[in-house]
């Protein structure tokens, strides 16, 4: 195969080499499901609610004094396990556990455990402490791997704090924009902000790896959608992060007095902007596939019930894996707006607020997540990402792969997060399995 | 004709008894344009932008120093045209002129001139000065009525302040409610507000007029729309002012992630709500009428980019002359929404929150109206009006009338409203006739 961008390419070795362990009187690696219950029920006190119980979810928004004392507890568990966690200029903690091949590529794994506001007990820290189980399991079992390992725990992957997120992992993909650090965000300036976490704003370039110094990169999260869960999947093996394509739109009727003005006579920006509204909604079913286009939000000015609506600002978002489709729908989109701004008798202005690009998983990553799925006899299924990951921006630097395990219901930023424990133990086994895996492979 | 309600019915004079002159020896009375531009120009000061022109419009809204101040310019204007103002307990401003008949209820004409913020110069100074100069050009041509005149500037109508309007009027109509006093607007309590305007909040049911104290009431003012110039006519004849109804609509969806919910499994409140918005709209349409519906304020939860809208609310308003329209229209559009919800999984709860009655103008002060508008050789149309007016609580107590001119453009509420002083004039000259014609009509 070309490989015109000369990117490294995993070659798996055969399965049967994967399962044979990897130092000479070493046991069998297993990661233990009551220790990773234990430390995930440990974390959830921190930003728990006054008085709430695991169920009532937490809010440990990053930089908060939840997160500072949530990534102490992680930080004392990494310690327990062995290792010795450093703080990143940007804030990422990681911990190095060394291979037989000094010359190697680290594989690296991890996740975060910022959350949103009122968020889930989940999302990240499962990643989280599933690595940590990864490093433990290998240690108690005496094997060391070829590729050093480093386990990542990510600094301000949601974003609800800057308003952007995947923080850590866009200092080591080298895309943490000039001037982020003047932001000021609650009062606070973002340089602060990551000094709070132990991060050293000045040095923050020094967070970055360069493309190609990672041998792979591996996430275990929830899935946060409830794809798994209706099709009795298990595992889910992550095809990619979606890209998503964000828009404004502006559309701009004339404001007039709704008991004067006759309905013929109106030019009513809202009439035209539900118009839109289903036709997002339309065009992105109208195709086969798991594109998803929104409008989340808009707003209507004057905004009173006796006014007809003279301005109305709207956003629209497409995700999906195929940058084309993105593209062809928001063609789709805009011609139908110019039909409805031209039936209605407004101006609908569609201007690209930002692009992110899709990034796709490792085939051969994806393969091996896939047996390892299997030999534990749980189902797996392939399907992209709709959320996005630190793992997109580590796809930038080389090979990524990503477990999924079923989230209750779909629900996830909310106290009503849930994944089984047998669950999130077996995402943790492909975790370890998939490592090992990796481990075994060439990268050429 | 049957009259169940016992309200009073004028009775037409024959026209060519109305034209004649009400006093031996009196002249025929009429309006002076130029004095009558003269005051509204005046008028204009208060309130307009620092350095602005007539042409930038007014911000005088009740109770603020610009009111108090214009209120003062139209009282010196009228004690300039021969009459003494005084103020009633509700902040209303009156003159009266004493008839030839002392037991003859007064026939009751004016308007307003609070305006809304950066508002036009005709919305209520029209009428206010008009019904002056109906006043002054009498005392000129020393004709003396049988039925007393009074003239009255209403306070407060826009209802800017304390959110409710016509207070002035509806004072008059024994519809101020208790308590509405004690509100605050601005850090200013409403009884403190109409002192301002020397107005004696503790005496105010003082200001109530009984039902049938009035032989009629007549208000000139600017259509607010442009069925008027749409359609070249000089004098628009309203028939009526609009039965007013509006419900608050909540729409309930389930918020989730916009990248992780596949879009058959979204239940998606704001794709529900667009196509509420559009139901409204294509209903009300569906009908021959001159009814409106309006959906003027919506709001959307959680209202970010990234997450499929959860709950939605959005006010729908209904006017027509006809109660039996409004709610026809009603029951269609939540016959509709139960279907939308259904198709859309969400839910949708439609609430009554305000219901305003219809109040029909006096089918003779119509004709007398529209002879007058003859006799000057303009052209005149009935029309409903779909704005509210001091006139519609006066309906209350007596036979009602308004005598409309066009309104550039349909424009109003903005410092580009705008209506030329040759309709200014007409609409005046028709007021006086009209006041005679009245005057000569006998109430049964």
């Amino acid at each position: 195969m070309p490989n015109p961008g000369g990117r490294p390419i995993l070659v798996l070795a055969p399965l049967l080499l994967l399962l044979s362990s990897a130092t000479p009187g070493a046991q069998s690696p297993a990661v233990n499901p009551a220790r990773l219950q234990q430390r995930i029920e440990g974390l959830s006190v921190f930003g728990r609610p006054p008085g709430g119980s695991f169920a009532d979810g937490v809010s440990r928004v990053a930089y908060s004094d939840a997160d500072v004392a949530g990534r102490r507890y992680v930080m004392d568990q990494m310690r327990a396990a062995g290792l010795t966690p450093r703080i990143d200029p940007a804030g990422n903690i990681i911990a190095r556990r060394e291979g037989r091949d000094p010359s190697a590529p680290p594989i690296l794994f991890g996740s975060h455990v910022d959350s949103v506001p009122n968020g889930g007990n989940f999302d990240g820290p499962l990643g989280t402490f599933a690595a940590l189980e990864v490093m433990q399991a290998l240690a108690e079992a005496h094997v060391t791997t070829a590729h050093p390992l480093e386990m990542v725990v990510w600094a301000n992957e949601e974003g609800v704090a800057y308003g952007n997120g995947l923080d850590g992992s866009r200092a080591a993909a080298g895309q943490l924009h000039d001037g982020e650090m003047d932001q000021v965000w609650n009062g606070v300036r973002r340089a602060d902000a990551v000094r709070t976490i132990g991060g050293d704003p000045a040095r923050i370039s020094e967070s970055r790896r360069p493309a190609g110094s990672i041998h792979c990169y591996l996430e275990l999260h929830i899935e946060q959608g409830g794809v798994l869960e209706k099709n009795g999947a298990a595992i889910g093996v992550v095809e990619g992060i979606v890209g998503i394509d964000r828009y404004e739109v502006t559309v701009r009727g004339v404001a007039n007095h709704a008991g004067t003005t006759p309905m013929p006579d109106r030019h009513d920006a809202l009439v035209a902007a539900a118009r839109l509204v289903l036709a997002v909604n339309e065009i992105v079913r109208a195709e086969p596939g798991r594109q998803v286009g929104t409008v989340g939000q808009l707003s209507v000015t004057p905004n009173a019930p006796n006014v007809v609506p003279g301005l109305v600002k709207l956003t629209i978002e497409l995700r999906d894996l195929s940058a084309g489709k993105v593209t062809r729908l928001a063609r789709a989109i805009e011609d139908r707006a110019s039909a409805i701004a031209r039936e209605t008798r407004t101006e609908i202005s569609i201007a690209p607020t930002s692009h992110h690009e899709a990034a796709m998983a490792a085939p051969l990553l994806m393969e091996a997540i896939e047996r390892a799925a299997g030999t534990l006899g749980a189902p797996a299924l392939r399907l992209p990402s709709g959320a996005g990951h630190d793992a997109q921006m580590m796809a930038t630097l080389g090979p990524m792969g990503m477990i999924f395990v079923p989230s209750a219901g779909g629900i996830s930023h909310s106290p009503k997060e849930a994944t089984g424990w047998d669950d999130c133990a077996r995402g943790a086994a492909v975790l370890l399995q998939a490592v090992l895996a990796t481990d075994r492979t060439t990268v050429r």
